[in-house]
């Protein structure tokens, strides 16, 4: 249904904006996302959202019309509004010209099939947004099957890592658990368990992939606890040539990823 | 020498948060840089804070010691301060208990020996701070000379970005320039100029890179420039498995600046 919103004190859009704030979102089991680009991808995936709030009089470009279009077959809302609500709305002084309430979506372990992809991501208690969201957009790129989130992770569904993901979090299943309950299910078919350490004298390139592979990378500050280094198949390093001796965690992550890639490219 | 504030009034303490602020912190010719293991880092590169602020009555690591004895050696101001201040002058609940005030340090194109390192990054109208640090901390990680600045980029010494370096802003040279200084300069010398580009189908593992090599990144969102493509030696392209067509800036820098330290690790 096609409605309009125009005050600022309708109940609806203290609910929307209350999805910026975690607890509230997980209560509501749904998240934003902002922007054409970001909401075509996920139409393209088969995801729309439930509302769309979108920025009345100003022109609109074809893949809007097509989006609405899709919404409002599905059954959704558009919301027509303006700019200073939309504003309001998303805590932006240039707000995109559409946002979307989306039904988050995880998988249960149980429903990954690991064949599917040849490489699979593993964050382990990754504490920025924009890492995740960048890990689940390299994960698209690289053709992984998803991205599984071990212990106290950031939400994957924040405005920030939806952002940062570029779509991806409606491309990538999105697996929440334990590593214990990771290791289990891992352990029950093929799987390679890779980690990057310091403790190796293993060269990333040195090393043979076999898919599934599946790429853990640990805490920004702290990096992989010693116990998950442990249960890896294989710990392997990058070259460092600096001062410092590490990377940022999406970009090791990146290069990994990548090197795994260009592997099963060349078999 | 080692002083002491404790009124929230006094007038240092707004001369210093003002260099979060890109204007004054240009004006000023001075930047922030906050935590023991960045200010280690910046000392071992050859830079010492002209104020350090610590928070008083705390445990103190060796390192802290250190630098502290070297910012006093070297005639510079320890000043001492409380938890609250340090949170007003960081701007964060948990701030760090050593924030350093540094002179910023640009390097002119002319000075640059470009021999002196087989990397060079650059970075072209690049809009993130986190983007533009975790670069530095890239081309710390590859062994690269330093990083120059086209266009209309982020500032590399706001909080953000020297933050997201992890240190790198030290280690690496920093050259702001136009694009045409930049190309004049470079086509007095060796240098292979590489572009990360959608228009070629060179795979970037299928190209020979040279060294001094400068790999260029464009924009976030736009990529980089026709003409700026046009002036490149070689365009390569990364695979890209995935419903999207793009990487992080960051990331996509990362992944080319490995793949070319590889080539050069194997010659």
């Amino acid at each position: 249904m096609r409605r309009e919103i125009t005050g600022f004190s309708n109940p609806l859009l203290k609910e929307v904006r209350s999805l910026r704030e975690k607890k509230l979102r997980k209560r509501a089991g749904k998240f934003l996302a902002e922007g054409l680009r970001i909401m075509t991808e996920a139409r393209d995936a088969g995801f729309l959202p439930e509302m769309l709030f979108r920025v009345r009089d100003r022109e609109v470009h074809a893949l809007e019309i097509a989006l609405e279009s899709a919404v409002l077959s599905a059954g959704g809302d558009i919301i027509e509004t303006t700019a200073e609500i939309m504003s309001k709305l998303s805590g932006k002084d240039n707000p995109q010209a559409v946002v979307g309430v989306y039904r988050d979506h995880g998988t249960a372990l149980a429903e990954i099939d690991r064949t599917s992809a040849p490489i699979w991501l593993i964050a382990q208690a990754m504490r920025d947004p924009g890492n995740l969201g960048t890990m689940l957009r390299t994960g698209d790129a690289v053709g992984a099957g998803g991205l599984f989130l071990i212990d106290d992770c950031t939400d994957p569904f924040s405005v920030e890592s939806v952002r940062a993901s570029m779509g991806a979090i409606f491309t990538q299943k999105i697996v929440q658990c334990r590593w214990t309950e990771f290791v289990e299910w891992l352990r029950r078919g093929d799987g390679q368990l890779v980690g990057t350490s310091l403790q190796t004298d293993t060269d990333y390139q040195a090393a043979t992939y076999v898919a599934p592979c599946f790429i853990v990378t640990g805490n920004e500050a702290q990096g992989l606890p010693e116990e998950y280094e442990a249960a890896c198949d294989l710990l392997v390093k990058m070259p460092m040539r600096g001062k410092a001796d590490s990377l940022n965690a999406a970009v090791a992550t990146a290069v990994m990823a990548y090197e795994v890639l260009n592997q099963f490219r060349r078999n």
